[in-house]
C-alpha cells in the first residue's frame, strides 16, 4: 500500500496518517519527495482496505500494491492444475468439450443431443435442470424429472454430467447423480453457494459474472478453494458492454491474463458469449486459438423449438463441424508451458 | 412480436416461419411491403422468446413488442405504492431516510451511529450483519452477535431495522427481529432468495444489480411480487461502467424511467453509488431532486477505522448536514402525480 | 512512478530495471521489502509512460503516481474560474442556462425558440449550424444559411450564441459571428481542433466524449489551455454504458470529482444525457442539485416535427417550467467554496 | 418503422400519430390488436428518425425496422470486396499483415523494424508520423521528418505504407508518399475527415471507435463510400468496457457480425486491442481463427525504450514467431464463402 500526500500537505497531516497506520499494527515508511510525500505501508499479512485512508486530510491518493488472492496464484502452485473427472481431464493436453442443450426438455431431446455429443468424441454433457431465468414467467427447467433424464444419459452414453446449481440443495443432488457442479454467472458472487461448492468432492465449473473484473472472478474461485476444493475450472462466457450485436462481449484476453496469474484451467463458452448460432463456431475457433483448455457449447436437435436460448443453439450437424474444426486448430495451437509468461529480454 | 424477413426472402422461407409460429399455437400476420415482408405475431398471453426465430432461413430480424412484466406496471396499478413499516412510510409524501454503518462492528459503534440517525429524524437504521465481500479473507460481518446489537438498537432508538439477507435462513431471522429485508446487488438475480422474500410478510428493499438493465431489475421485483409480496422498494445504487473516478456510476435517470412504467417506490444509495465520502452529499441532493422517494446512506462514527467501506461513510456531523440539505430540497422538489408521465401535447 | 518487482525477481533483474530508469535521466530508489522489492522513480518533470517497464523481466506491476495535467488543476489556480461572455458569466454565482434547438432549421423555428429562451431569462442560445450525424443520409444542418439566422437571433434577442465547430474553418466563422465555441463529444479528442480552439479569443465549451474517462476529458481541456485559452467550460453529457432506457448515462458524480481537481466551471446537458423529453426536467434538477454551474437544454417549438433529436427536445412551455424549477433549487443548493474539498477530520 | 400505442390509447391519440406520419409524406398502417394498436409506416426511402414520435400522447414505443446503411451491405454487393494495394491485397485469400512501430522515432528504429517486417513476408508497414496522444505533453510524432523516413522505408523495402491522418492536410501528404490512409479510433466520427478520405484514390483503413456500436462503425464506412471511395478496410481494435486487465476489450464477434451484413474486409489489431505484449500473440491467433482478413501488429526493436505504447510492442523475434503461428492457423481456418451467412435449416 502506498499513500500519496497532496503537494501542500503539512507535517501534522502526515503525522495523522502515520498514526492511523500504526493503530492498525502496520509499519509506515515516510518517503519525502521534491513536491510531495509518499508513505509506504508494510507489515500486513494480507491486503488492507486502503480506501479508509482516502478521506484523511492531506491525502491525494491511495495505491494498492498487494494482490488480495493466494490459493489461485502461480506463486502458490507454479504448475497448471489438471482437473480429473473419471478418465476425462480439463487443463491437460486434451481439449475438453462440454456440450448439450441449454435445458433438458424431454427424454427424446436429451437423448438425441447426447448421441451427437458422444459421437463427436466429447466427454462432458451439459444440460440445465433448474434454469435461472430473468422472468418468473419463463420456463424454469424440469427439476426432478429433468434429473432422472440426466441420470439415464449418464448411464447410456457414459458422458460426464455438468449441471448448474442455483441453491445449496441442488449441490446435494448433483453430488449423488452428477459429475461437475456448475456455478452460473448470476451466482458468481453468491458466497454461500460458493462455500457449499467448496465443501464438495466434485469439481466446480465457475462461470464469470456478467460484470465481473478478473480480480472478482479469481476471488470467487478463491472462496471455493479456501474451503478445501481445489478442482476449480474457470469459464469465460462474455461480459456485459454497450455493444448490441451480441448478447455478451466475449473477453478472450481473459485467457492469457489468467494464465499469467493462476494455475487454474480456463474454458470458453461461445454460446452465451455471443447469443447467436451463426457466431458460435467462429468464436469457438478463436477460443481454442487463444489457448483455452476447453469449450462449452449449446446443442439442440430442434433449435427453433427450444424452450430457452434457441437462438444460440447449434444443430447436431453444425456442432459436429465445430468439433472437427477446433480439433484441427488445437493440434497446431496447443498452449505450451513457456508461452504464457512471455516477456521481452532486456536490451 | 414482429419478424422482419430479408429483402430476398422467398415464399417458401416465409411459409416456414409462418408454420413455426402456428406450431406454438400463435397467430401469424403476414405484411408484405415494397422491399420486404414483415410477420406480426398475436395470440400470445405473455412474452415469447423470439430469439428462436432468428436463425430460420430468410429472417433478418426479430423485434419484441410485448413487455415481459405485469405486476410491477402502472397498467396493473395506476396509483403509486406506499410501503408502510409501522408508522413510517416509503413512497408517500415523506422522504424516507435509511442510514447506518456498512456493517455492525460493535455495540459502541452501532449505538453512536444510531443516535445520530435518530437525531436526524430518519426512521430507518441500516447495518450489515452478514456481509457479502469480494474476498474470502475480508471481514464477513458479526453474524449472530451483530444481530443482538441490532435488536438493542431497535428497542432503544425505535428505529426500523433494514438488513441484507444473503441466504434463505437469514430471512427467517430478519422476520423475527427486523423490519425490512434487503436483497443486495450481487443477489438481484438469486431467484431462490427472491422467491423466499416474496413469501415473507416484510417489505423487501431490492438493490439494482451491478450490470442490470432496467428490465432485469423490474423482473427481479416481479419475482418477489409473483409470490404474493407487493411491498417492494427499488434501490438505485449505481452500475458498473468504464469510469474510474467512482466505484459505480449512479444512474439517476432510472428514477423517472421507473416512474413511467411502475407503481413501486424507488430510493437512491449515494454511498455505494459513488464510493467516496466527499461525493455522497452532492449525489444525495441530486437523488432527491430527481424525484426519488428516499435515500440510503452509510454513516460511521470513525470512518477511518471502519472494517468495511470506510471511504464512503459519512461522519455523524456530515450526515446531519446532508439530512438538512435534502430536506430543504425536498420541500421544493416533491414529485407530483402529474409529473412523471409528462408528454408533449400534439401540435 | 513505482515499479513493483515480482516476489522471485533476482538482483540482475532489479539492476536491469534500474539501468533503464537511468537511461531516461531519472533517479531510481530501490526499496527492498520482506517479500518483494519496489523501485520508486523521481526526477521527472512531467508524467512518464510507465507502460514501457511492464514487460521487463521480473516486473510485476507499474504504478503511476504523478498526474498528467497541470493547467486545469487547483494546484495551479486554487480559486474557481469564472468565464465571462459579455455581461453573462459561467462559473460564478449566476446559474448559466444555454438553451435552443438541436439544429437551426428555419427562421421561424429559431425565432420562436429564441423568444422562449429570452423570456426565461437565460443568457445563451444554442443551435447547430453544422450537425455531426452518425448517418451520411441524415440532416446535416443548414450551414451558411443557418449562420445568417443565428446572427439575426443574436441581434434581435441579445442572446449569446453557442455553436458547435466540426472543423477548423467553422471556428473562423464563430469568431466572426458567435460567442462561444462548442467542441462536441465526438471531437473531444480531435486534437487539431482542440489546438485551434486554444488559439481563439472566445470561450470554449468542451463536451465530454462518449467513452472518456475523467482524466482524458481534463487532458482535452489541457490541450486547449496549453495553447493559451484559459476560458474552458466543461459539459457533462452522459457516457455510453450497457443501459438501454436512456441514450446515454448521465454521470453526475463527475461534477464533484472535477471540483476536487480543477478550477474550471462544469455544466450539465440533460437533453443528450437522457435522450427523452420526459426525463430532461428531473435530470436538470439533479444537475443543479449536484452543484453544476449551469445547464444546456434543447428546446423546439414543434418537437414532433424536428429534423433531429426531436425525442429529447422540450416544448417552450415545458422549458419555462424547467427554468422555474431549477432556479428555485439553485437558491438553496448553490455550491459554496468550502463544499467541494470536504474531508473528514481525523479522529 | 412500427409505432406501438399504449393499451389505453384512444382514437384521438391514434389519429394524431397518423396525421404526423402523413405530414412527413409517409403512409401509416393501423393494426388494431386485442390489447393495443400498432401503426406501421411505409413509403420512406431511407431511415426515419422515429424518436420524434416517442413523446406523442398515447405512444408506448417506437421500433425501427429499416437499417440506415446501403453501400456497405451485402444487399448491394453480395461478393466480398478485395482491396488491392499494388500487388498486395486485403480481403482476398492472402492473410494481410500490417506491422511496424507505433510511431516512427528515428531512421535506425524504422529500418530495424522494417527489415523484420519484410523478412516475415508481410506486405504492409505501419508507423505513426503524427500521433494522437491523450496528453498535450506526450510525444506527438516526428511529423515531416518522420515522413521522410517513411519514404525511405517504402523505397528500400518495397513495403506498402499505412499511416494515420489526423487532419485533412495529412491526407494530401499520404496521397503523395503513402499507400493506405488510416483513420484512427478517436476520429471514427470526424465526419469532415471521413469525407475527405472518401474523395481520395487511396484505400482507407477505418478503425472502430472506442465506444462505437457496429452500426455507427458501418455508418462511418458509409460516409467514406458515399463520397465514391469503395476501398474501405474495417479494423477491430477493441472497445472500452469496465474490465481492467486490458487496455481495451477486443470484440472478436464483430468479425462474423460484419461478414453477415457487409462485403467489406475486416482486420484485427491485437496490440491496441489488449495493450500488453504478452497477450498480442494469443489474440492475433484468435483473430485469424475467427476469420479476420488480416492483422495489424506493433513491433519495436527496443520496446522498453519506445516513446509511445512500448508495453504493447513485440520485439522482432516475438513478431516473427507470431507470423509463423498465424500463417499455420490460417491454412486450416481460411474463411469460406459459405460460412458467414450460415443458418439452420428449418426442421
Amino acid at each position: 500500500m502506498l499513500i500519496v500526500m497532496k503537494p501542500g500537505a503539512d507535517a501534522q497531516e502526515i503525522d495523522a496518517v502515520v498514526n492511523v497506520i500504526q493503530e492498525f499494527g502496520l509499519r509506515p515508511h515516510s518517503m519525502p519527495g521534491a513536491t510531495r510525500t509518499a508513505i509506504g505501508i508494510t507489515g500486513n499479512q494480507g491486503p488492507i482496505d486502503g480506501r479508509r485512508f482516502e478521506n484523511l486530510p492531506g491525502v491525494a491518493e491511495v495505491i494498492r500494491v498487494t494482490k488480495p488472492y493466494k490459493l489461485i496464484t502461480l506463486d502458490l502452485r507454479p504448475e497448471k492444475t489438471v482437473v480429473r473427472v473419471g478418465n476425462a481431464t480439463i487443463g491437460g493436453s486434451e481439449l475438453a468439450i462440454i456440450a448439450g442443450p441449454c435445458a433438458i426438455e424431454s427424454h427424446d431431446q436429451a437423448f438425441a443431443v447426447a448421441e451427437a455429443v458422444q459421437q463427436s468424441g466429447a466427454r462432458f454433457f451439459r444440460g440445465g435442470v433448474w434454469k435461472p431465468r430473468s422472468s418468473p414467467y419463463a420456463f424454469q427447467g424440469l427439476g426432478e424429472k429433468g434429473w432422472r433424464i440426466m441420470s439415464e444419459v449418464r448411464e447410456t452414453f457414459g458422458l460426464k454430467i455438468v449441471t448448474e446449481a442455483l441453491e445449496e440443495p441442488h449441490i446435494d443432488l448433483i453430488e449423488q447423480y452428477g459429475d461437475v457442479i456448475q456455478i452460473g454467472a448470476r451466482n458468481m458472487q453468491n458466497f454461500s453457494l460458493l462455500r457449499r461448492a467448496g465443501r464438495s468432492q466434485l469439481p466446480v465449473l465457475l462461470k464469470r459474472g456478467m460484470a465481473a473484473t478478473l480480480e472478482e472472478w479469481l476471488l470467487a474461485a478463491e472462496y471455493i478453494m479456501a474451503e478445501g476444493n481445489y478442482n476449480v475450472i474457470l469459464c469465460e462466457r462474455g461480459v456485459r458492454t454497450f455493444t448490441q450485436h451480441t448478447r455478451n462481449t466475449l473477453d478472450l484476453a481473459s485467457v492469457p491474463a489468467i494464465r499469467r496469474i493462476s494455475h487454474l484451467p480456463v474454458i470458453v463458452d461461445p454460446s452465451h458469449g455471443t447469443g447467436s448460432a451463426y457466431m458460435v463456431t467462429p468464436l469457438a475457433r478463436a477460443g481454442v486459438a487463444v489457448g483455452a483448455d476447453g469449450l462449452m457449447v449449446e446443442v439442440h436437435d430442434h433449435p427453433e423449438l427450444a424452450l430457452s436460448d434457441g437462438a444460440q443453439a447449434l444443430t447436431p450437424s453444425e456442432y459436429a463441424q465445430l468439433v472437427k474444426e477446433v480439433r484441427a486448430l488445437r493440434e497446431i495451437a496447443t498452449p505450451t508451458v513457456t508461452e504464457s509468461p512471455t516477456q521481452h529480454q532486456a536490451a
